[in-house]
């Protein structure tokens, strides 16, 4: 098969692969219909996180299942399916109570990379999730998206207590911040406010339901929120990037009681103990537990209510890998998707 | 007067001092019946927290309301009344949300200093709570601790989630820990872990209700919170010290979704956020909203349903408040109440 590996920063190329085989009982191999860069790839990429060898990349994925291990008891092949970045076994008591990417049983969702024709998915009766029939080609993108950037800008809004008479800030205009912005629409938020100074997304975050565009950053950005809230800050604020700036930037912006959902990784941040305690914020993020929320997403796109897929703003076939990191890495895109 | 002062770390004395008066008409003058030395006074007693001129000290009290300013509508002379270290009008935005300590009018409770025999209160209809009536004697030590170590021990229990199925672990075994061990048996966890190598703080904890206790600490106390808990960590935790030690203690010991509560004031805590990120853990605390939760504490120690005078381990007249400041900070005693 056809797959992307990194050999170094910067250096992205599409090869042929070995097909991935059934290793565990518990395994499925799926055949993927797309598959997409993630903000994250770009950490590598950019060298912030080594890269120790030649790496196969990608976990955002959905498509057909083409073989499951003889333990897997309700995925089938043919169905469509979309899995999480982390495979899940779903039962234990860490799953149970809704935090899946810290399963006892966690590890990567797509094994063996899922910038690629086929991937390897582990645990995939706890991993995966089938939609109701294989879905019109339209629909692929938004189910794609379901897998990771949808799913985890809806853990944002629902870790910041996104909700009915809530005012929402979102730290963040990449495809997770859009899509945090769109999670709290659909959570009932009457106010969301976007963080942005890009037009095209500022135009897809209010497209989303975003109700106020701030441009500014840092220390003005804080004071932009305060405005726009009676001097109090906003009762939640979604972090989606993940440096030391904006995080301060989401903890500034919240009111004290209120809400900071953060997940974007936070790489060098170091959270100043005696500010964080008077501020009286509460604080919750992580890597999303995508698995938690994906019967409720695929269920929002296959109803058309939603459209998430609309954050892929490139989509190249899948041996155009390098150049869609190269767009994201310039920002040229918001996301790109690869067709398979 | 008489009043306490911190000359200098390590200098406490009780001076002869001007009668506090009404400044503003919403304040009151409060008789004091009992006042005592917080944790937090260690820190400036200790060369922690500079002592920059002559410090009237104290900001945990409880007595007769002796006169009030023109615009108090709900305290009267001669209520026996309990009020926060924080002052707070109980009418703006944040304070309607339950987060007092973070009112729009914050100030300090004592504005005159509590370890005195007078204190005056600011914005005293929003700060104070009166009891049903004058209280008999061996409940002013009860009482005294809702204004503080009560009520800050019961926030750290509360936004740790502790509750029923939930098993709570608590860091921090002065009076502030034994209290949230105490609170958490009131909210109704199952099961709570005290950490403590102090036998007579133990008996304590075990009376407030403590299931187990655990005498390691650091990376040890994590691995024996994780061997009492199926491996996984505590559902709740509160911190209750406030050092960098104690907070990364908590976090770790708590399971992926739990809550760390911390009520510890974070003095030169940095937390490292990529690790915080992996955790998964709900973070939140500050300065104990303890008016939030009066009220109801109040209620509990009338009906003499809980006694958390207990923690007050030293009695002394307030003359002999250096005596009582040199207890705690020999660890002596676990607090010291001081008879006015």
């Amino acid at each position: 098969m056809r797959g992307a590996v990194m050999h170094a920063p910067g250096d992205v190329r599409v090869e042929t692969r070995d097909d991935p085989a059934i290793v565990a009982p518990t395994d499925a191999i799926v055949r993927l219909s797309a598959t997409c860069v993630c903000g994250s790839d770009l950490w590598p990429y950019r060298g912030i996180d080594p890269v120790e060898s030649p790496t196969p990349m990608g976990h955002e994925y959905a498509g057909i299942v083409e073989a499951v291990g003889d333990e897997v008891r309700t995925i089938e092949p043919g169905q469509f399916v979309v899995g999480s970045f982390f495979a899940s076994d779903n039962t234990c008591e860490i799953c149970r109570a809704g935090y899946q990417t810290s399963c006892v049983q966690r590890q990567p969702g797509a094994a063996t990379g899922g910038q690629a024709e086929y991937t390897r998915v582990p645990l995939a009766d706890g991993t995966l999730v089938a939609t109701p029939d294989v879905p019109a080609d339209d629909l692929v993108p938004s189910l794609l998206a379901a897998s990771d950037v949808l799913g985890t800008g809806w853990f944002g809004a629902v870790a910041a207590e996104a909700g009915p008479g809530r005012t929402v800030a979102v730290v963040g205009d990449g495809a997770v911040g859009l899509l945090a912005v769109l999670a709290a629409t659909q959570l009932g938020a009457g106010r969301v406010i976007a963080m942005s100074r890009h037009e095209p997304r500022q135009e897809l975050a209010l497209e989303y339901g975003a109700t106020d565009i701030v441009t500014e950053r840092g220390d003005d950005g804080v004071a932009r929120i305060k405005e726009l809230t009676g001097g109090l800050g906003a009762h939640s604020v979604v972090e989606a990037v993940g440096t030391q700036e904006s995080m301060m930037q989401a903890i500034r912006s919240t009111r004290p009681g209120g809400h900071v959902g953060y997940v974007g990784v936070a790489h060098d941040v170091q959270l100043p103990g005696e500010e964080l305690f008077f501020s009286h914020v509460h604080l919750h993020g992580g890597p999303a537990p995508v698995r938690r929320f994906l019967p409720e997403l695929i269920d929002l796109i296959w109803n058309r209510r939603i459209d998430p897929g609309k954050v892929f703003d490139l989509e190249l076939p899948l041996d155009d890998a390098a150049e869609a990191y190269r767009a994201m890495d310039e920002r040229r895109a918001i996301k790109a998707l690869l067709r398979v």
